[in-house]
């Protein structure tokens, strides 16, 4: 048992590693052995966990679906799904597993077969589900299309983050993704939810206070 | 008069090929040699241009934003605005010079010092100035800032057209830029204006194809 707990660390440990290089240079230019040394693992013990480069950035991709927990449950589903993103929103300024996924995400392939799609896809499902929620319980006006939705919520979202970080190294995430979802909420919500719904810039930090608080009493 | 008129063709055709070429593999991998090669152009011609890697890389992202002429002049400057970005997602699909910039725009520098803010700003000050002629003329519901509106335009444009590339190629860009601006309008447009946009996924073909005729035909 200790033995698997142990594994589970090393697994960890290994794979924040990575996600740290992969963000710092992309994976073209990563190396195994600057992995190796941030983990503080074994070179047997990596190479028990992954047999190469293209499998580390492998894990750190489906890592990234489980980077972020479920935001506290809300009234409105909406809500849920803004907190989401905004949530994600602050959190990419300091969460090494999802900065590093996001740029392995959003990087052009040179020489390597890595599935790039695996995270989009993962987000959209877990957003769509969301908004499908919302859309049951009648919070969204009758002609939006969720799937539509979803993909653009994603694929909005990743502009705006890749264009914070050009600007000002994601300095303006947070507004700038608030300014997202105040615009798309306008477009998609009933008007009495809409009315309700928090969507200031510092929403994010504030579900993400909420978020420890919760975790730390169970 | 002729030899200056060779130099610009000679330049073009260097950006053209180097725009191919980071395109195809990036900025890093990106080889002079390769794309002295397909320029056809003397190796003196070249280095007479542009001096190194990095300078091909800025004038092919300083072109950027010439490489879209304006639309046709529409009576909605809403309209002009969607066709802007609908015309720009059809042609992502066939400009290599547009391909390229906004492959490097898009890119995390690894060992460069690239300004890659450059397209960025000159797509948001262009759809900025278009979105204010549109304030300007009442199309715009009263409660909408241009600077934040365009910021977003361009931020959630680079992000679906990068979504669309990592899912399929950009099969699927016209779409997903249609669902943009119709979510987009509906948020900011006056409603009588609304009722009078056309943001079907076919709109930046059949105005690329105005374009041509008014080019042919001045």
């Amino acid at each position: 048992m200790a033995q698997q707990e142990r594994a589970v660390r090393t697994r960890e440990a290994i794979l924040l590693a990575a996600a740290q290089v992969f963000d710092e240079v992309g994976y073209e230019a990563a190396k195994v052995s600057e992995i190796l040394t941030r983990s503080g693992v074994t070179k047997g013990a990596l190479y028990f966990h992954f047999e190469s480069k293209e499998q580390l950035a492998r894990g750190v991709l489906h890592e990234n679906a489980r980077a972020v927990p479920p935001v506290p449950p809300q009234q409105l589903k909406l809500q849920e799904a803004v907190d989401r993103g905004m949530v994600l929103a602050y959190r990419m300024g300091h969460d090494p597993l999802l900065r590093g996924s996001v740029r392995l995400a959003l990087e052009r392939p040179v020489h390597d077969t890595l599935d790039r799609r695996v995270p989009f896809e993962a987000w959209t499902r877990e957003s769509q589900a969301l908004l499908e929620e919302a859309r049951l319980a009648g919070e969204l006006q009758p002609h939006v299309d969720t799937a539509e939705l979803a993909n653009l919520v994603v694929g909005a979202f990743a502009g705006i983050q890749l264009m914070s970080q050009a600007m000002c190294d994601r300095q303006d995430l947070c507004e700038r993704a608030a300014v997202l979802y105040r615009v798309l909420m306008a477009s998609v919500a009933m008007p009495g939810v809409l009315v309700q719904l928090d969507v200031a810039a510092d929403r994010g930090a504030r579900v993400h206070a909420i978020m420890d608080d919760y975790v730390r009493t169970p």
